[in-house]
């Protein structure tokens, strides 16, 4: 692999890296704020999937000689990001969670994407195999909070003294 | 309807509209960006949906007896968020255009599946409707980004003088 493409994937890494350290604190966040045990639980999980997952992109980083980027660990993902339009919401706790929480799995899902596709660009098959793997549990976290899109909606309402009808 | 009911449904209209409107800016600067004709052309299909999709909650806003919030019409979605993250990269035009349009339509699904659970609440099935039939729009959009992201990897490391490996 040229020096060129190794930066580039390394760049991709401590992308992605950084996305998983603001991950956890997000996570753990989320875990202390949730009104909702089944909810919880799914973040509960998640946050043991991030820590190895930060773990196993800070140890592929050291074996390409590189190390995170520390640059790169900012404020915590989607809060910032959608905080411009939700700010005229007063209190909106549950339904700001689960809107911030899917745009962070999706960021994450495009990083990894691009992450492996580099990757086979570089002939690197095992960050190409880690990409993937990891991918496929940021998928599945799609999945779980899609499930209780409903249950966000209900505890948004709630906070806000809203009566919440029986769904069909 | 009662009143708090129909606040929180012209909030979440008024975030989707927001969105749409970001969306279109982004979608002018993506078209006149890309290296791409095929992803030029998907860029420029969506944008006409986007148009049609700023008119619709625009319209159902009157409806409702309401309008757009101009608030609410900050920075293009997308870049913002994603640009701490790739600060470090010097140019990586057709990689950022791709994770960010990514993004961008997440967010958008993730507000319109908001937006007709909390209009289910309400009991407004014409705002159920259109959030639905959006949705299912920017999917197909995601869709169409996800088919071309070999080729926006392509565009972002022949950007950078790499060398770019047939593909298997």
């Amino acid at each position: 692999m040229g020096k060129l493409m190794k930066d580039k994937l390394i760049e991709h890494l401590q992308d992605a890296h950084a996305l998983e350290t603001n991950m956890i604190v997000m996570l753990q966040n989320n875990i202390a704020a949730c009104a909702d045990d089944g909810i919880r639980h799914v973040y509960e999980w998640h946050l043991d999937e991030t820590r190895r997952h930060e773990k196993l992109l800070r140890e592929r980083l050291e074996e390409l000689d590189s190390a995170p980027s520390l640059r790169k660990e900012g404020p915590a993902i989607g809060g910032a990001f959608v905080k411009g339009l939700v700010d005229g919401v007063r209190s909106d706790k549950h339904g700001k969670m689960a809107r911030d929480s899917y745009i962070a799995e999706q960021t994450e899902i495009a990083a990894y994407e691009l992450l492996k596709r580099v990757a086979r660009h570089a002939g690197d098959e095992k960050t190409m195999d880690l990409a993937e793997n990891i991918r496929l549990e940021e998928v599945n976290m799609v999945v779980h909070l899609s499930e209780h899109l409903d249950r966000f909606v209900e505890l948004s309402l709630e906070e806000q003294g809203l009566e919440v009808a029986t769904l069909v």
